[in-house]
């Protein structure tokens, strides 16, 4: 084999490596080349010395390289209320104490901020991807750009006036304008973002539904989080929310369904149908006490679920290694079924299902020639990591984000042996503190 | 006030401190000053700094101080088996995996090594008391006395032959012979363990309430871990387990009892009176698909429950911050009620509670003058636990086990900035290769 030009090449050199290519190996004396922001190849070690001969190249000798974690469901700026209300009941810990604080004060910096934040504790776990809904757009499309992170940014609209928007319309031209600005940025996606059924009326969904199909973007909504939210659909509508975004045409491969705890059978054979993907919330559904969704359910019926942090708020751990162990051990307990969602389909559902379900099959979710390098190095030298017998168990059951240690988005680097190296985390934290400052001062 | 005589006093300055004394605050400006194995005083900071003159002093700015944490229940060799089985069902998974493995490699010396790597895991995780149960206790005593963990070390017992003792005589003359060999050892408890009702003989249970009573032991087994285990009794003694071991004279305050999934409300009020501690596990409980232990009805009935982790096969994660969250979450989420087991509530679960269970209430698990020195140090400053509204919510919700800074037992620092002081973790680390090396190998 003769060697190619590989200047501009950079190999990466694990000791273990899992496309996540459904059905395959752990992969060990392995390589992956990168080339600009796309993968050039996945092969066997000897062969990628050889034909990238003049690669630079990473030794990461007790590391496992897998695609960028993709967190599906989240509020990114809720970062700056990370445990400021906790251990409450939803209505009292939403009327009480999250929404006033929002109403005073969200504006498009105090989101810019906050979602720098979660975007710098997104890099340092290894997630390359945050699928965010939020108040000020704008402010999330440039936390992404100038952290190099990749995002779902949200056209959001909420049915009721907030420091952000006065109305539906208001809410959709901010979103449209928003999305207009930004939409030659690579690394952002855009989600037409109905908040939820008991938020958002029957027009809003419907214009919200067109836009979607007039700019081909996927849906971003909360549905079934709460049985109350249910009870009260049936009361105002005579019908379930599922039925009625059925009827509403929002039930097909557009609607990424967030929550989804309380379903029934006829409920999960008709999202199945439809090929609806649904984003799994394990912590923040238990956290809220909302319920555990029927993700073994799920499973035999072929649903595409995916996994999410929600946000800060709700849970204060943005972690998605977190939430990766608990769909797999919470599946099990919960239904007194040891054999489903193995190790590997958690770490499926944070990977190449979470790109399916952002619309992304074709590029992201898999480390693949071709696709965007976006990779993360999980060192297992760690004593607790220690010993190793199967890596892709290791990583669900064991690994924590603190033993991610590089990560890529579009071939750049963002985290470097731990360190931020798109994000002056130093001026940021001082900018965090003095928000908070204010915000604890109430002024 | 005049300062004290305070030289050997080491003074431990935190930005928060919780004595996890039930209803004390969150504590800011204090100090505990240390002095030989024992805690002197926890006073406000400047206090301390005129009292305490000449003591060495330890800033750490960003950290909260709290006791150390009590695992309640492990089988701490078990890291070696750490991730060589998973997702199996139960009996699958013990018979053809877990138990063929311990007949073949389970020695001294492999119990010593996998301890070792249990103890090192265990003190970087700030957990400083390890409650175990397995074979061969003179090496988990060793392993503790060699590290300066604190354990409680079981006198164990299953009524079939293993590679170290023959039969239930046999377990429990082996059991004294290390009881008399290590009894001088202040970091060392002892518990005489019956394995379980499914693996132990009414006679066998009567001989080791008489020695717990002898020798003034907390008794340590597993109940109601399954709902097969509990069918099985109905078959073999026409009862379930915890009416088989009432009836055994078992069910008291030496009681540790382990798991307890399944519980009616008739045993949730018996163990209420007699004063059984409980030990939740929900990781293992939720990997093995063991079920969901009833936390929120324990705590409305007052038992007295703390926790465990399990050991590494069942759960390979031997993390107490991850149970901690784990029991305040999943309490939370399989009940529908927000309110129950709060942050704090949990934390005391694997502090001032756990000391309890171990007999060890008056000298253990609280920073309070004249206790012993079990002191960890986490620090808050990394960006993913910021902003901080409330330091123990922060350390249920958000902190991990990699946050912790710097390990004290017994006035002796264990772990400094993130280093092991007590292990040679890298020879360790040599140790276990060779022996997993082994292993694989099948020689």
């Amino acid at each position: 084999m003769t060697a190619q030009a590989s200047k501009g090449v950079k190999l990466l050199l694990p000791r273990w490596l899992i496309t996540m290519t459904p059905g395959s190996p752990v992969l060990e004396q392995h390589a992956l080349a990168m080339e600009g922001e796309r993968i050039a190849a996945v092969l066997p070690r000897e062969e990628a010395l050889q034909r990238y001969a003049d690669a630079e190249r990473v030794e990461l000798p007790h590391h496992v390289l897998i695609p960028g974690l993709i967190n599906a469901h989240t509020h990114s700026a809720m970062s700056l209320l990370r445990g400021v209300a906790d251990d409450l009941a939803l209505m009292d810990w939403l009327n009480n104490h999250i929404w006033p604080l929002e109403r005073q004060w969200v504006s498009e910096d105090w989101v810019y901020q906050g979602s720098m934040l979660s975007a710098a504790e997104a890099i340092r776990g290894g997630v390359t991807y945050l699928n965010d809904m939020y108040f000020f757009p704008t402010a999330m499309a440039r936390a992404a750009v100038d952290s190099g992170l990749r995002a779902g940014v949200s056209i959001n609209v909420i049915d009721f006036p907030t420091g952000y928007a006065a109305n539906a319309q208001d809410y959709i031209q901010k979103g449209l304008a928003a999305y207009e600005q930004f939409k030659g940025e690579s690394l952002l996606d855009w989600t037409s973002a109905p908040h939820a059924p008991y938020t958002v009326s029957d027009d809003t969904f419907t214009q919200l539904r067109e836009l979607a199909e007039k700019y081909d973007l996927q849906v971003h909504c909360h549905i079934h989080e709460t049985q109350d939210e249910i009870d009260g659909s049936v009361k105002q509508y005579g019908m379930r929310p599922l039925e009625r975004l059925d009827k509403l045409g929002l039930l097909n491969e557009r609607m990424i369904a967030v929550h989804m705890v309380h379903l029934s059978p006829q409920e999960i054979e008709l999202i199945a149908a439809k090929g609806v993907h649904l984003v799994h919330n394990p912590s923040s559904n238990l956290k809220l006490a909302s319920g555990i969704a029927p993700v073994k359910a799920l499973e035999a019926a072929g649903v595409n679920t995916v996994l999410g942090t929600d946000g800060a708020a709700s849970n204060n751990r943005q972690d998605m290694f977190t939430e990766i162990r608990a769909a797999a051990l919470l599946a099990k307990g919960s239904t007194g079924d040891p054999l489903t969602v193995s190790a590997r389909t958690a770490l499926e559902m944070a990977t190449v299902r979470a790109a399916k379900a952002m619309g992304r099959a074709h590029d992201l979710g898999t480390l693949e020639a071709g696709k965007q390098a976006d990779v993360v190095a999980v060192s297992l030298e760690a004593l607790e990591c220690q010993p190793v017998y199967h890596a892709d168990a290791q990583l669900a059951y064991v690994a924590g984000r603190e033993h991610v240690t590089d990560v890529w988005v579009a071939g750049r680097q963002l985290l470097k042996n731990r360190t931020n190296t798109s994000i002056d985390t130093v001026s940021l934290m001082g900018r965090v503190q003095d928000i908070v400052a204010k915000m604890r001062a109430g002024r």
